[in-house]
């Protein structure tokens, strides 16, 4: 039994840092590299990519909106044109950073305000989906259930992950409730133990309390909290309790 | 006989037109591209790499530094590993749009500052040669004569292309008088005859009115002028009458 | 009897020309002029201020939303508060400019997506007027008719300009049709004296061939059209003729 | 017996926080606010100078050089007239800012190296002079002992303070060494002790041992080391002890 642990990392910009990649990179399987438009540089970019070697974890474009000072988070009124545009240009520089390194991209998952619009809009998707189909057919993308993006890249044929999160609520059918519960990001045993069941069971309590179907390859972990890196091993701790084994989406999804 | 003719594309951005790219594209065999820094945006690499590839030209990197308002040309103190990230970044960017074309990158050609800095700094010229050496071996570079840039190329075994101007002036060692001087560029004739000397005799009259040796392999024409157009088909033109192959670089340097 | 003529100014960037400033500024009456969000930067609103005022041009902040790339046209999902900051900071930095020249700012007009969404969005138009009148409560604000821009300027107490297009069609309402025509963008004198009956009569034909009821006091002319100088031209000849005095909006609003 | 502290703050940019601005604010007496070229963005802005309000701490501008990714640490080949430029813009864009809190500019001290070309290039120094002295002459500028900027806003009657720096090594002339002494760094009662010491007696040991005379009149705390609040404690604790007020520049230079 194996799941994908997976954090967005490289966002740090400049002088300004951002999470404690070196510390969570110990942790997780797949790191989401931020590609510069939202956040990350060409330095943060290159740093992270080797750290991300160093630890053996997979390597993910993490390309958002261009708007720095938003990091990503605000929706943006873009063609799909210019989404597909967008994803090619972070992909491509991103990639550059992982050859030199004879590493490859293992996956993509779009940031904030874009990921979000690539769930609702099926063009945004469409747009993502063929901007990474054109380049590489084995790029496995990322995708909460439900979500017109899994159901585009099933119909294109383009191999994608479906995500769960370790620090967010659920809804019954698989989704997500995006805001933050406070109290809940304390707890991390009961995370970590929310984690194993829904690896092991396929099954999730929801935010109103219902015992749901879920059915993910790749579980989120935040990095943008000071105490992430105590999360991820608390999860990583009960993961191996539970016999299951922390690896890289590649090796869930073919 | 052959020879390349160069010449900067898609420097364009938003709404902001340069250059006539789809017009200059009909003489040019290479075309630098430029890749978002200086100029150049997603949406114009992408229209910039397809209307390359319809004319059978070149694809080449024209990274630049990251300064829009300043169109790259102010140098910039960066260490040069931080120039070795910008040139990563960038030819990465610009890769995955040719790739997405089925074409790869021929050469690169820095932009501007960027330019002259590798062209007098030899830590420049090194970090820039071993970004591009940590990817791609088969890349060419383009130099100008006498500079360390061309120098540390052939040390580290790079394939380099020497490069002169149809519209600036040369200087008796065979670099540049990077000054444009208004008046010669007007005489398309003059200029297209002073291309088709360095390519046939290998000589041309300098700055200071002396004849000089000058080897060079590919000729840079500025796009930036309304009249750009005309000077290429002179060129283009003149070249023919010459019996002189106007070739992409890589049909000249292997 | 006084119309203002508005267009938009100083909206080159860098080595990027945009629109003929100096040949527009001989016609219209108050520049709305950009701030570098959306396009303009520091020595192009310079230079830009420094053109206004030769010409006795009213001087306008044109603030736009944060994207080069897209040339503020594309609607960013930003809060009220991020909105109102925007606008003081832009508004601050031409300011300076103007202050620099012994002049101030006469009005505000936001730019494409920024501007449509204060026309639609109460909140947005809110927050734009706050952000005015927080500084100085003499600004003159730019709205169409039947906006809640008009609606929430008026409730507020701040002076408010109604805006004519002299290039776009009107609604029966008095509000714009944004799609340009390009065929009636041909016939300059049709325009202009559409511009006439607008001020004389308060009467214009709308989009749909109606014979509709218009007040306005400032009318907009486009300058991003190789041939805008010539439209301004026959429209203060028109005018003239008509003995229409044009002034910037000042003189017409107190 | 006075002195002015002053602190760089606003330096945070959209998710990214950069020092602890809240608690450094008790302590100094003038801040120097970025203005969005290097760091800060208009919402940071607004909530920075509210701040320095709130603890009746003198505002001023800290414009920097055009490049957040390098923080306006890497010299750019600039004009005096650019430079000139990026002054009135960002200066503006503060000042809307402090009227919006019925204050207004108590200072300005550019940034980084920003600073650092003004401090040694005539043309520069000039540049900034001209473009503060064209808006408002009794804009206090900030420069170090024996530096052109000195000098020129000695020549063109701008009032000007002469800075020492907290933890910083001072030279025999009272310039700077720029390195930061990291041992040095941990000891905050040292700090402290040196910075009354340069204010009652007009003396500081140098970075090479030698006692010199310094005169300055306001003191440079740096806020980006996390324990940078308790250094400035320290030294207000000092300064208290020693009976020497603390004040915003204003009240030592008219």
């Amino acid at each position: 039994m194996k799941i994908d642990l997976n954090c967005d990392m490289g966002e740090s910009f400049g002088l300004h840092v951002q999470g404690n990649d070196e510390e969570m990179m110990k942790y997780i399987s797949s790191a989401n590299i931020a590609c510069g438009f939202h956040s990350g540089d060409p330095h943060v970019m290159r740093k992270t990519v080797e750290l991300a070697k160093e630890y053996n974890v997979g390597i993910g474009a993490h390309p958002g909106l261009p708007d720095l000072v938003g990091f990503g988070r605000r929706k943006m009124d873009c063609t799909p044109s210019e989404m597909k545009d967008f994803i090619t240009y972070q992909m491509g520089s991103l990639r550059e950073f992982a050859r030199a390194n004879d590493v490859d991209i293992q996956h993509c998952k779009p940031h904030g305000a874009f990921y979000m619009q690539a769930m609702e809009d099926r063009k945004v998707a469409r747009a993502i989906l063929e901007a990474i189909n054109d380049i590489d057919k084995n790029t496995i993308v990322f995708a909460v259930n439900n979500s017109v993006m899994l159901d585009e890249a099933n119909k294109m044929g383009i191999p994608v992950a479906r995500e769960g999160y370790a620090d967010r609520e659920h809804t019954a059918e698989g989704s997500l409730v995006m805001t933050r519960t406070s109290e809940a990001a304390e707890d991390y045993e009961a995370m970590a133990q929310r984690v194993v069941r829904m690896v092991k069971e396929k099954k999730v309590i929801t935010h109103d309390r219902q015992d749901a179907d879920i059915d993910v390859q790749t579980i989120c972990i935040h990095g943008d909290t000071p105490t992430a890196p105590q999360l991820a091993k608390s999860i990583v701790s009960a993961l191996k309790t539970a016999e299951i084994d922390v690896a890289p989406i590649r090796e869930l999804i073919s």
